[in-house]
């Protein structure tokens, strides 16, 4: 067991000679191509030497309430002081908070490491992150500056509130009402499923939370978003009392058992004091400014988790004995059986597109606020990123615990754990079904196909400026032809697109992905295993886009599938 | 929440207009069609009622060591006491020994029943099916008369003991010693991965052990097979004293929780008294003999719990009400959005497939001691069922989670112990990349592609004679002769076989699934149900065999896959 290593090279790679994060010099003044290098030196280091020995600890003791906290896994809280003194949550943070203003693509690079090393623990910063963004784009002045700073230099965390049991994809459900008084408001109400809603690493927690106002209209114009911290500040500015919001009991769930996911009580007595962030009833547009950072961040962790199973296997296969291979005695170690080194390659192969696709789309969000076109670009992007690399995930790991055989079912071996983390990915931030709809809705129909028919385009004239590995290039054209296809059929209206969505999703997942890694194979710098992995891509991953293709055609609105009635 | 239901009208449907499970009634005296219907119908009661409600228990409340033995979850041995109460131990057990002499395809469809309800129990009674199977084929009259008939009758279980820590995949790497003493043999050594090795459901255990005599040939020309109780008999034939074998310590798997898997130590003092079966050296073939069971029954285990999940999938799909669908506004269950609509009829698609080969193979395997070509396509069939239903398994348990969203991944809710439970399917008995290996090597390029290629005949002039849904026929056509290709190039030696053995084997299963499904189709007693099932499958899962195919024609030896030493 040699434990995980960050893929620095294979990032590095991904970023200057796919993603071109050379572009962002002009956009972010702290920002030079001398940093990349040093900056995933140390994230290598934080994450294999500081975060990676604490995995297995939060799967076996996972969190636990006491008294009316959530007491967090032994030990992560001296990671999380670890990451603080390191600075490592300041990295792509705004100057005037305190932070570094460096890109996001590099912040992406950092989280991979972590996600990867301990995807539990990752979640944390990660949603103190996200909450950052929402209120440094949508708070008040006074709001940011009374809690950014802290949010910034990791003193304090943050948390998303959405979900509500009956609110779950159908935020327009949500019942949490703020009861104004003066210039703050009163919360009642439950949600559910609030990953890191309550722990005792940080001295405070600031919880956004989505909530109705009394007088709001119905559904999802009448959500508003509130700052509601667990700790109210005192006169100086820092924690004070308690707040009217607690913790009620943690779930029990296949994994990312040292994440605890809450269910969070807003004013039982007096209720929870919160203040309004943005304007009132318009608290779901704040929330979806972030969406693209925290939706191709979970495509991210599927990125991550999946090398993470990977490494494991790859080792594994390495060390571990079976058999032998044709023309001799000795005993060989299992990679050298053709069928495990099928799943290694396909592992590997897989991961490759993933990561391109993944740096690709970070520099192109880091892009987004410098024009229009890079915006669309990053819309469509994100729900390609967080579906396609979540799904990849699951066969990933899954591949990964078949290499380890009857090993990989005991849990002391650690690569269970690590699809049992995975499972979650589809699911949260917006199922892979939403994501799926989000694409071929609003970001497909409703621009009349322009978004991805620029990407179309960019693609077909990357391919015909390809002057490396031409019979690959040749598939990859034909793997264009077909996304472009199924594209004019979503839009043409002769497919029943919400059927349809999730296989148009996959397959753009694929003839994206194939395209990043055939460009990265142009490269000089691109090594030998890279295009080994190009090679394996095209002949046995891509080849799915036909069998996509033709279902995404088959979900014919003159043949729509019958009602689910008749399963009954 | 209704709870499993056991699906007898498709079963039966399977059995008597797919698998033609009248053309055994000559060969099995106490058999007649009229007894399909009683049966089906008593093993509904006795899974739904007696079994499913311990499912859960035996997730959460594993078994535990207790001084020197395995103590089982509570209340599994009141469904053991009852499942032998109702003789359904003896279901196609030999009559001779206390059975009744049914066809296995009865008791095939009794297994499905209870390893849906509940596949940790399950395994117990399996496990004893196959060394009853064992003992009789190959043991001497007077252990199987000192052994079968407490075995059949369930009072004492059956376990099989081949893995040892270094002897996984590879059996002739097994160290077991057994020492000739007088006409028994002591046994000294260490087995592994032991499912329910030890428990207190019974008197008595009778494990079938593989293991090598002091002067035995190396690899797998040295292996013997013994027969060990856990009580010796006494002079009367009762269990006596305890024999010197124990179990050491319990595994902490991902699922099967409620299934004790125990490391086996033999010989810690004088040794275990163990006793021949079969001839010296001549271990392994008699476990092959077993292996079409064993095999096929883990391929029934996959579409068992894939079953179990997409029932919990389909009552929460019209349970869980999130948002409207288009010209309404009520609140819509989720089984009427196109995503979820999508997912339940991939998943209820697949499973007729599988239920259809499952079947067929079943009665195949019933009929292969009656005529050489039924016993060549038992073997043909056997790595495929094994193979194809348990990754569909994957498949379908991953959707069945997806369609709950976030609840799926709460353990309460129930559907992720199934798909951790599934988890296992694709590696015990033979990891499913063995499967692949024995499909190319031993059952297509051993007899030069013969048995595959009557398969493909049979199809062909079905297809020429299915006169019902001839859209769907064209579709199977193309289908069939996609795998007649792809037959044609692995036996040309175009292919480097072992590489390309599990794409082979998956387009092996989506064929013989489709055609099977579509002869379905062809009969009046299918119902609207199966046909838009037929209808999905075509469209949207089969439609993958173009994509195996092409991998597997590029899995060329012309181009082999570099070795995975460039990946580290």
């Amino acid at each position: 067991m040699s434990g995980y290593r960050y893929p620095a090279k294979d990032i590095q790679f991904c970023l200057e000679h796919i993603a071109d994060i050379a572009r962002l010099e002009p956009h972010f003044p702290n920002y030079g191509a001398d940093l990349v290098e040093p900056i995933l030196s140390e994230a290598a280091k934080f994450s294999e030497q500081c975060v990676a020995p604490t995995n297995r600890l939060g799967d076996k003791t996972p969190p636990k309430m006491v008294a009316r906290c959530v007491q967090e896994t032994p030990d992560f809280k001296h990671v999380y002081e670890l990451l603080q003194e390191a600075a490592w949550t300041t990295l792509a943070a705004p100057e005037e908070f305190g932070g570094q203003g460096l890109p996001r693509a590099l912040e992406v690079a950092f989280n991979e490491g972590i996600q990867s090393a301990n995807l539990s623990f990752s979640l944390c910063p990660l949603l103190t992150q996200g909450a950052v963004d929402a209120i440094e784009t949508h708070a008040s002045q006074a709001l940011k500056e009374a809690y950014l700073p802290n949010m910034v230099s990791g003193k304090w965390t943050g948390t998303m509130n959405l979900t509500e049991p009956a609110a779950g994809t159908d935020l327009a459900a949500i019942k949490t009402k703020a009861v104004p008084d003066g210039d703050q408001y009163r919360l009642y109400g439950q949600k559910i499923f609030i990953t890191w809603g309550d722990h005792l690493m940080s001295e405070n927690i600031i919880h956004l939370v989505l909530a109705r106002l009394p007088d709001a209209p119905e559904g999802v114009k009448g959500i508003s978003l509130f700052l509601v911290p667990k700790y109210l500040l005192d006169e100086n500015g820092h924690a004070g009392r308690r707040n009217d919001v607690f913790p009620l009991s943690l779930e029990h769930k296949m994994g990312i058992h040292g994440s605890p996911t809450c269910v969070m009580q807003y004013g039982e007595t007096e209720g929870a004091i919160g203040y309004l962030v943005g304007e009132e009833n318009k608290g779901l547009a704040a929330m979806f400014t972030m969406m693209n950072n925290a939706r191709q961040s979970v495509g991210l962790q599927g990125l991550a988790v999946a090398e993470a199973a990977y490494q494991m296997a790859l080792d594994y296969a390495h060390e571990r004995k079976q058999g032998s291979v044709k023309g001799s005695k000795e005993k060989a170690v299992i990679a050298e059986h053709g069928d495990v080194k099928r799943m290694l390659w396909q592992m590997a192969s897989t991961l490759a597109a993933m990561r391109a696709l993944m740096y690709t789309a970070s520099v192109e969000n880091d892009l987004s606020n410098t024009d229009a076109k890079h915006m669309t670009r990053t819309e469509l992007y994100t729900p390609i990123v967080k579906g396609w690399l979540t799904e990849m995930a699951q066969e990933i790991t899954s591949l990964a615990v078949q290499v380890h055989g009857g090993m990989g079912y005991i849990e002391e071996t650690g690569v269970a754990q690590l699809l049992r983390d995975a499972r979650i990915l589809p699911i949260y931030e917006g199922t892979n079904g939403v994501q799926a709809l989000d694409l071929v809705g609003r970001k497909l129909a409703a621009d009349q196909g322009m978004a991805m028919s620029a990407l179309i385009d960019e693609m077909q004239t990357d391919a015909a400026s390809f002057t490396q590995h031409i019979d690959l290039v040749v598939s990859l054209k034909s793997q264009i032809r077909l996304l472009s296809d199924a594209k004019q059929a979503m839009l043409d209206g002769d497919v029943e697109s919400s059927e349809a969505a999730y296989d148009f999703m996959m397959l753009s997942g694929y003839v994206i992905g194939g395209w990043l890694l055939l460009k990265g194979a142009q490269s000089d710098q691109a090594d030998q295993a890279w295009l080994a992995k190009a090679n394996f891509y095209f002949d046995h991953i891509a080849v799915r886009s036909d069998a996509l293709f033709a279902s995404v055609k088959r979900f014919s609105k003159d043949q729509a599938i019958p009602s689910t009635e008749l399963l009954k």
